[in-house]
């Protein structure tokens, strides 16, 4: 076990690691040349077009030489905290400013309970004395400030007993206001945000197919019929899946034709050929310009047919529907209530915002959606708990033997003393490297079977399954060391009133692992997270070798977004050792509130300065962020009945049997006091708003505006000319685009091939 | 253990019983004194005003000579099923129409099983011979008919699994079936009504007290505001609670002066006399007519001022309102719909129908609603489990010692052999049963707490309650012989596998008592039920002393109800044991049929006769009933799952695990299908009676008709000048009891105090 030097090296070390990503980053987003690395959320904006916006001083546009710079390098600290909320909602959406709040949470749950255990529980632990009378060397001096340290029966642990109730009282305090203020915010966002299609649009799925009657006119009927005052119009979608994937090829090929095309203006003397083979590497030397251009009008052929068939085969139509109405009071009212005495028909939610849609699924029968579910669930839990099984055989697959026995001609390879090393010691690593990796993929996957039609809920899902996967597999994996499968055989084979005491005993010998876990994936990871590693290396892969338009430079400027379904709930985590510790062994407790604070800072940089989000839900993943916490705080009360359990207190059993039923209750209590403010919209708030808008514009052609709002991305390219990436709303960038770029072109004319292009849109004609 | 030899004598007493309470009942139910007991039905609905009506010939008004009737005895029966469904719903309601079709899903899903069961698992059990070899007397021959015959390990056990599948299987189909149809004849029943108040009418709890404005304004504002196009009227809500007990009390002592002054108008030369004290027993002697006129009058001035008190008090007017809308549309948007963005607020859900009001709940505020929840199903979960606690010191202090303690002047007496074995014998066993006969009531009083805000709600919520309690102690309790509070020990401290195994093992052996269960509570008990021996004394004892006045024998008159929260649990305990025993001893399903088709004549016959439903809630708990009898087949799969994992039969439990996880997602996919249509008022529907109506009526004033819809019962006194118990739309049989009043009395004048009076209002001016 780890001892408090063994503590303050690998603190020092993850320190340091975490200090040299920070001075890296800071040294490098000094640099111009990774100016779209490190501020993309300003290009994206359109307030920044070029590195020499920002300071204007710059001689050199790929290395920064003013030295007065980096003296200020730790500008970005304080430049992150600056921004007011409210400002902040305004720059980057709610659901990123309310997700940076979690870290937020985290701080005001954590930092008055670590004042009040290190100043009655340290002590008392301290004094407690028991580890100094057994003379072996199973405890270290992290120990004797933990609970393990007062002696079993103990008057001492009344101090531990009413803890647990501070704890959970003070949480569930900071949970209720936190819930409030999010609920308001919701509200308020929701009363400010300007006129958005979603807030008139319901989306109707399950469409009964009448023989007689196409998707179309049945959903006109069915709601002129029965909202007869407030239908307005509605927006049929066509199932146009392989529509895009031709008009992603077309993208592609174009690219390549305009950067072809270029060459040879700037070349006139020589027209460039390439082969026809995968990316022009192998394959037939033909005229580049010849072969694109025939490519596309090959492609804009099929297109056209595939459109022309979109638009006259009734069998192309999904049955279902965007219907909108002629007030939100209407669409609130529709997507509220019950259409059809068949449950399963004209089934009508919310529609999400348009960028929010998830298509592949609206499609989805409802008997069908049933099934899928299940499998989904089915699947997660054989992934959760056997997911090791498959793992271990392609280790065993990945050893010696294995591979000599698949493969006997790599005999004499294998035979020799480097490559068996490098074999024995990395390849099964790796098996379950590739696996962790791919994990949120899996889970995503997952998701999408389930058949939700918005990005957002599939994002909230997904958290969802990755929360538990952790709780199983690193929380009580790393307590009770064992695969999950072998968790779940013992938790079958053993009394429901054992499992918190097997547990619960463990938690303490356990403090010292988690501290190291928190300082390597916790600070070093988000210092890395800041850093931005990937991404700053993928640009200038892709800037190199890849970039040929102006396009394709958009495209390799990746933001990236707050990637909610992984990282919700590792903060999770961090709340759930947090809870379980603060009672056990509160010396973990600072090391939390460093994670919390630095995360908040680096992520509160990161939304302002980097991420882009994909949708704007509003917050809706907080009532999932409250249940998470609640989940830890039931789970922390459990283990530690458990665990006095076994210290001779169970005098204090009925006591803390007291508190998750107190817990539950407060959930319940909190979901019938905010949650319907995240699914439903009150009609009081749509009325305002609509008497509002009424007033103000009285003149407003809302059909012509909801028009539309709902085509299929595939169809809004022909309107538009330009890629389905970019929303709408967002016209000024583009302007400012072709400014940046020809003033990129002048001062880089060598590094990346940069074409002169006249605008954008012209490309996709 | 029983022997076969014991059940066949067992089911001799039993059946004797049952035919003995069935052939008084055919005897009773002849004559014309016992009429309003085993007819009442048609006496409420009017259509019987004597028992002359119905045979015509009858000379003897009281004792029926007429022996040809006699040999029609069993005409009941074959009657009780004449009547068609459509008819029965007519009659007697949608409520009763769909609670004996429980009965008949009980037929449904056994009478195959059983031919099934009888004709492959009783032959595969028969020829196991494994008791056969074992040479003690703890089998007998209906344990060689079950599972137990068959030995461990064997092939044969394959039937069983395969049995177990198909008992799921065609248990889901039949209860998806019946789903349907109930849900059909539910949407049918809700579109064919006539026009009712509650279809246009929501309740609004938790309206806001804005200082400024009273209640009654508040409302008015916020729906003209919110629900412009479709808000009519509202009604506020007084605490009438006083006023309620004052109007009861005024009533009785009218009936006294009634009594007294017709007393002396029969026999003028006596003025009647009566003591002040209870029941007129004892206390001074007073002129009996003066004394209750000034009791009278006393008690109208109080009335008097508390009724102005009530209509001048803001204080008064509670917190909720009744709300009334244009159309049945907007009547049904704004139940489903949430009203303001604090969800404390404007909480609005569909009114129950009038006569379904529970007025003591409509007040609870929000944060007490959330504790009293709490409350309650921490009282029920105490209940459940620790009931025997209480009742086992109750029953210590009732024995001799205890007795002879508390109350040592008794001694003397307690030493008679006599006393000594009456207390032993029978004190007790009397704790306990008193305690069962209180249960219902107990139960009740803590679903009230739980501030349900209509009498059908109340009632299915304490039959869940109940359906707990049995589960518990009737049917885990029988299996596992210990109180409550030890299962639940044992349960915690055993593995969570453990639990069906230990259970499992028992359930074969326990048949034969449940067999004998069945036959005493079902068989025997439904006899009872049909004899209605507790109603037809109560009748006669009222009619003897009580009956002063013709409105008094309408009252002494008690059709009853179906008792849905005790009944319903104790029918889902037969399904419980029809599905545990159908794989394990097929031989208990005969008794169960038997239990089912009796029950199904029996209530079919007392739901047309006899019971009057308080409310009609349009089986409103079928859910309740579906769910129930998942809950019993999943306990039936898992209980088969222990079993087969002692018979050395493992490689059976992957895929007996599939069918509880089948039975869940069945349940889950029922309910999204068709529970809605029991919540929810559909839209389509209530577009389609608007517009019918519109058509058929389109002068109707639905102000004037809505205007005194959901007035408090002691308001609507004043109005209507008669008691509350009867309805306003029963007006013919107001009218029709004044003629059999008249009829009765001139046939009967001695027996009973048979009052002349000219109308039942005139009563209570």
């Amino acid at each position: 076990m780890a001892s408090v030097r063994d503590i303050v090296v690998s603190a020092a070390i993850n320190l340091l690691s975490a200090l040299t990503f920070l001075l890296a980053f800071a040294f490098l987003r000094l640099q111009p040349i990774n100016d779209r690395v490190y501020f993309p959320k300003w290009y994206q904006k359109g307030t920044r077009s070029s590195p020499t916006a920002s300071g204007g001083f710059l001689k050199n546009k790929f290395v920064n030489l003013n030295f007065k710079t980096y003296l200020k390098f730790w500008n970005w600290m304080p430049a992150a905290l600056r921004m007011p909320e409210a400002e902040l909602i305004d720059h980057a959406g709610l659901d990123s400013a309310v997700y940076v709040r979690i870290y937020l949470l985290g701080l005001k749950i954590f930092v008055p309970i670590t004042i009040l255990a290190f100043a009655v529980l340290v002590p008392v632990n301290w004094t407690g004395s028991t580890l100094d009378d057994i003379k072996d060397l199973t405890y270290n001096d992290i120990d004797k400030l933990s609970i393990s340290n007062v002696p079993s029966g103990s008057l001492r642990l009344v101090a531990h007993v009413v803890m647990a109730y501070v704890v959970t009282l003070w949480t569930c305090y900071v949970l209720y206001k936190e819930y409030q203020i999010v609920t308001k915010k919701r509200l308020q966002f929701l009363a400010s945000e300007n006129r958005r299609p979603d807030q008139f649009t319901v989306l109707v799925r399950n469409v009964p197919s009448e023989n007689d009657e196409a998707v179309s006119e049945n959903v006109e009927h069915f709601f002129s019929v029965n909202h007869p005052d407030h239908y307005l119009t509605h927006q049929v979608v066509y199932n146009a899946n392989r529509l895009a994937r031709m008009v992603d090829r077309k993208k592609i090929l174009q690219n390549w034709l305009t950067y072809f095309e270029t060459k040879f203006e700037r070349n006139p003397k020589k027209r460039p050929r390439t082969k026809t083979g995968f990316w022009g590497i192998w394959g037939k030397s033909v005229d580049a310009i010849d072969y694109y251009s025939a490519q596309i009008k090959k492609i804009n052929e099929y297109e056209a047919e595939e459109r022309e068939k979109l638009m006259n085969d009734p069998e192309a139509i999904i049955p279902a529907a965007f219907v909108s109405f002629k007030s939100r009071w209407g669409a609130a009212v529709c997507a509220q209530t019950q259409q059809s005495s068949d449950q399963s028909l004209w089934l009508t939610e919310w529609a999400p915002e348009p960028r929010d849609v998830y298509w592949n699924n609206l499609a989805t029968p409802f008997v069908e959606l049933n099934v899928k579910r299940l499998l989904a669930s089915l699947a997660m839990f054989c992934l959760t708990f056997f997911f090791m099984i498959p793992i271990a055989f392609v280790q065993s697959l990945a050893s010696l033997d294995g591979i000599t026995k698949v493969l006997p001609f790599l005999e004499p390879l294998m035979e020799q003393e480097a490559v068996m090393s490098i074999v024995q010691g990395f390849l099964p690593g790796i098996a379950l490297k590739i696996f962790l990796t791919l994990l949120p993929a899996i889970i995503a996957s997952m998701s999408k079977i389930e058949g939700h039609t918005s990005l957002s809920s599939l994002d909230r899902r997904s958290a969802g399954k990755y929360h538990f996967f952790l709780l199983v597999n690193v929380f009580f994996g790393s307590i009770i060391t064992g695969a999950a499968f072998e968790q779940l055989h013992k938790f079958l084979n053993q009394a429901p009133s054992e499992i918190p005491r097997t547990v619960g005993v463990a938690i303490p010998m356990k403090a010292t692992f988690f501290i190291t876990y928190i300082m390597v994936d916790g600070w070093a990871g988000i210092a890395a997270e800041i850093l931005r590693l990937v991404p700053l290396i993928t640009y200038h892969i892709k800037n190199t070798f890849l970039v040929k338009t102006e396009y394709d430079r958009e495209q390799a400027m990746d933001p990236g977004t707050v990637d909610f379904p992984t990282s919700e709930p590792q903060i999770q985590l961090y709340f759930l050792l947090g809870l379980v510790y603060s009672v056990v062994t509160p010396f973990i407790l600072p090391f939390i509130i460093v994670f919390f604070a630095f995360s908040y800072l680096v992520f509160r940089h990161q939304i302002i300065n980097v991420y882009d989000q994909k949708y704007e839900s509003g917050a809706a993943f907080w009532p999932d962020v409250h249940r998470r916490v609640i989940i830890g705080l039931i789970i922390s009360q459990l283990l530690l009945l458990g665990l006095l359990s076994t210290k001779s207190a169970l005098q204090s059993t009925p006591l803390l049997l007291v508190l998750p039923v107190l817990t539950i209750a407060f959930d319940r209590f909190c979901k019938g006091r905010f949650e319907s403010a995240f699914v439903k919209y009150p009609l009081q708030e749509a009325m305002k708003k609509d008497t509002e808008e009424r007033a103000t514009d009285p003149n407003l052609n809302l059909k012509a505006y909801l028009q539309d709002a709902y085509v299929h991305p595939v169809f809004k390219d022909i309107d538009m000319n330009r890629p389905a990436a970019l929303d709408d709303e967002e016209n000024s960038p583009l302007v400012e685009t072709s400014s940046r770029k020809s003033s990129e072109e002048s001062g880089s004319p060598g590094i990346i091939v940069d074409t002169v292009i006249d605008e954008i849109p012209s490309y996709y004609v």
